[in-house]
């Protein structure tokens, strides 16, 4: 089993990866919508917000009206229009949030932010990290021909619907299904030691010594390779970051271009 | 098994007629969203446009901007919100619109509108009706605990996502199922002899003679009746017209309160 995470960033090329997926027997899907999140936010009036950690850790201010508009966008938008092209493509696939059949549980943040020189606690942010993946949901639909297509929000465990990074839900995914290979799609070649020369890419990564290269780990590039660390730790064989602007992109990452952690 | 269909109207209340939804077993759950497509549209800057054909049948403009906003607004607030509510009230749901799995497959319809005195087809407008329903899907997910959420798009022979009307729609899915009751809850109390009226309630039909009750239904409710009367054709045993703005809506329609053809 592998499985396929894109990402919504500005640039992905849905038709090329989706043609590549079709190729393959038994795979899951996992996608982003991040840039068109803050494309129909701010056409509703509503643009983006960012939250910072005192640890430095980025997230979307998430309160109930950006969680509909997330809603909107991830499941709506993006999850109905890939599954839309793979039925083009002749793939029988289910498009699912984190929240239907409680397939992804995780708890919920409750980031504290200072706001006048006052800490404070954001009550009305509906953030957090998914903990538990109900992978007799997955098996069910994969065993009966179906190609899961998954998106954030998850539930909490007091069933609110949280935002959660797609990056790391794919890899809790990818681990709780075993998956010999994680294949993370996005607008770069992979790990750059250089956020600003795409060839400067690391092209290969001893899982043991991952911890490593967080430093070249700039941005979204973060979560992903935090993922990977924690996919490999619990007995993903292989985690690739690969390009998804080129021809064939799934195919390319598996043949080992791209950044490879194993 | 029921079927209870909830409206997208302005006035339903869904926390109403989901705690009532919970107290059943063995239930499939289909749901609108037009007030909200309507709102979101026109926040979007394209507000709604309605077709009215020749035979005086009146359709939604869809072209693909439109799609993908409907799909926003079905499948990602209205459905999620559900599920969310669902989820809270200790249901397992599952959200899906029609193209997930092939739900619910039918024919793109060409519209016909005359322009500038001109007849003239439209080319990029993605409607049409549900002719055939994935059961095998709705069984699997009912037989494994839980409980579906569905609701349009469906998907053309072609494979496009297409706009079908949501009443019609789950009195196909109630046929499929060969569902014991059809509960189709909108934000009047039934079927009424004077629209402006709802003392004027039609309380009972008999179904061979539901076709002269046609000139009672008015606007929205037409297509609920003809809905009806194909699901009744097709072996449901009744179909409820009930009002979703009271407590234990569901209940209430299946005791009879409504329109009751059978």
């Amino acid at each position: 089993m592998i499985l396929v995470k894109v990402g919504g960033a500005v640039g992905i090329d849905y038709d090329r990866v989706l043609q590549d997926v079709a190729r393959y027997q038994d795979v899951v899907m996992v996608h982003g919508g991040s840039a068109e999140l803050n494309n129909i936010s701010t056409l509703l009036g509503k643009p983006p917000r960012m939250l910072t950690s005192a640890s430095g850790h980025v997230s979307r201010r998430t309160d109930p009206e950006t969680l509909a508009i997330f809603n909107m966008v991830y499941c709506g938008k993006m999850n109905k229009m890939i599954v839309e092209k793979l039925q083009q493509l002749g793939v029988n696939a289910v498009g699912l949030s984190g929240i239907d059949g409680r397939l992804l549980v995780g708890k919920r943040k409750h980031p504290r932010v200072v706001e006048n020189g006052k800490k404070k606690v954001l009550r009305d942010d509906y953030t957090g990290r998914v903990d538990r993946v109900n992978v007799d949901l997955i098996t069910l639909l994969l065993d009966n021909g179906f190609l899961p297509v998954i998106t954030p929000p998850a539930l909490s465990y007091d069933n609110e619907a949280i935002n959660v990074d797609g990056d790391r839900a794919a890899a809790s995914i990818a681990s709780a299904l075993d998956a010999e290979a994680l294949v993370i799609l996005s607008n770069i070649p992979g790990l750059l030691r250089d956020v600003d020369d795409e060839a400067s890419l690391i092209e290969h990564i001893d899982a043991d010594r991952a911890e490593e290269y967080m430093p070249f780990a700039q941005g979204r590039m973060k979560k992903k390779l935090l993922g990977a660390i924690e996919a490999l730790d619990q007995g993903v064989g292989t985690v690739i970051f690969g390009d998804a602007r080129v021809d064939e992109p799934v195919t390319r990452a598996l043949q080992g271009r791209g950044t490879v952690i194993q």
